[in-house]
């Protein structure tokens, strides 16, 4: 097969999970991963970028696998010394974690594109594979409750994603542009698949697709488009998926998730759970395991994704 | 007696213990701490000042008695965290000290002054006592070695002090103002004594004395001056003071110390190792135990140099 180029869309923690199992099954060269910026936010007078972080320390072997984000054998000393200086102690800092964000604040002020700083830590911490924001501008995700707007991890975070999700919307996309590397890659001739990876379609992968031209470069690029149902047996593996997706008056459930993304889609993997759905799915569906306890869990469900792929692209 | 403000200069570690002598031995409302910030730096991003910093945390009874500096029951993962990442690692921040320069740099990029962050830190920590930074405006030590001119950081702590000083500046110290409650508290007349802490007389103290105005604001205070030696038997306690005087031609004693001082001192106090020096000395001076070892040595200190500054003022 001459083209080789997989690209992944992913957000966090389950989008995390088979970005890994990606990693493991293709080269270094033959991935990109894309990041989800739209939950960014500046806390602490620092910048934080929860999902790129998330992948980093993923990828790189050093997530915290107990809790699903931060980092393993953290410590906690910052944390609890400028809740007593009266700092914001509501989203957790690691003493480790925390490196990160005061490295990137700094050489952002210095400058340098989220990009740039984003390719050398990958580097730093031995990350083969690409990962990018998906845009090098600023897009933040905004959330609509009964009191009004309010800033993505605010919900998410500080009031634990209990407020009723009336509306959303991705502030500065309209103005933002695709990161250069995926527009490269996109353009290329030689992508093998794209892969909407199992993270919160609404929040996670949309703030990715509402950039302008993103979807279109997805079109154009000639390679199939195969998502990963984020949805079980109409529960989310983890976070507020389903609840958001309700609220906004979504069906909640892998066919709910296919029919937001739409035409975009050529394949679609959902859970053996979710078997009854696939008539209501107008991609072409495989069942599979998707739910990812195991490292060979998320290496088998990598190489089924790209299977669909390239079955799709024979097809073709 | 019914003068009674004390007001006390210092710069970090020998400066702060007698500061937390004088804030035993006083009311909180009678002192006021007065710390160099000629040592501020940006690092990381972070704004930092080490004398302030070491004066809040004695003051808070967090310091690390071993090192001298930082706070005690530290630990250090964001230090080996953000090395890993390839940030700076020659300036040691310790996970709980970073929470202060984390808050206060992003206090101060809302527009807050160095003054109002510091008094809020106080106040959160269960310091009583005032503690001001000598001004809020940018002053900031630079030392000339045979290279050229360094940050003073840099030849403290990244070079620990090797190079041969031939030069010292305070860059913006001609344009740097008292901070406020400093000429506000010198010009009530209520000031019972200004004491001289036993700090580095060239890069703590003589900063705070470059500021336009603060000279003859002391002198107008009325009240006596009185010094501590921070030399003990031609040897500085702790730090470059000897080395750094005899490099810049100054006569690395007590009476060098007082000499540097000059016409500004009405009393000085040096230890018994140095009574021989007591002819070489403009100023009246006491002999005292001024190795400041245990929490008494530091009280016993404090009063002594109340009780001079006393007898002083009757002698007038």
């Amino acid at each position: 097969m001459s083209k080789r180029l997989v690209v992944a869309l992913s957000g966090g923690v389950g989008g995390a999970k088979l970005a890994l199992g990606l990693s493991r099954v293709l080269s270094a060269h033959e991935l990109l991963v894309v990041a989800n910026t739209g939950d960014d936010f500046e806390h602490l007078g620092l910048s934080i970028s929860p999902d790129l972080d998330t992948l980093t320390y993923v990828l790189a072997g050093l997530d915290n696998t107990v809790t699903g984000w931060g980092r393993r054998d953290e410590t906690w000393s910052f944390m609890e010394s400028i809740v007593a200086l009266g700092g914001d102690g509501w989203f957790r800092l690691g003493d480790r974690d925390l490196a990160l964000h005061v490295e990137r604040t700094r050489r952002l002020r210095l400058g340098q594109t989220l990009s740039e700083v984003t390719a050398d830590i990958c580097t730093r911490l031995g990350i083969g594979v690409r990962v990018v924001p998906m845009s090098d501008d600023r897009v933040r995700t905004r959330v609509r409750g009964d009191a009004g707007w309010m800033d993505f991890q605010d919900y998410f975070v500080r009031q634990q994603c209990r407020p009723v999700v009336h509306e959303l919307t991705f502030e500065g996309a309209a103005l933002a542009r695709p990161q250069a590397d995926i527009t490269a890659v996109l353009r290329s001739g030689q992508v093998r698949a794209v892969i909407v990876c199992p993270s919160n379609p609404i929040i996670s992968i949309e703030p990715i697709l509402a950039i302008p031209g993103m979807r279109e470069a997805i079109k154009a690029s000639g390679a199939p488009v195969v998502a990963v149902s984020p949805i079980i047996g109409g529960q989310a593996v983890k976070g507020p998926t389903a609840k958001m997706m309700r609220e906004l008056g979504l069906e909640a459930s892998a066919a709910g998730v296919a029919g937001r993304y739409g035409d975009l889609l050529d394949g679609y993997i959902i859970d053996h759970a979710d078997a009854d759905a696939i008539s209501k799915i107008g991609a072409r569906v495989m069942l599979a395991k998707t739910l990812m306890t195991s490292l060979h869990d998320r290496e088998t469900l990598a190489l089924v994704t790209l299977d669909v792929a390239d079955m799709l692209a024979l097809l073709r």
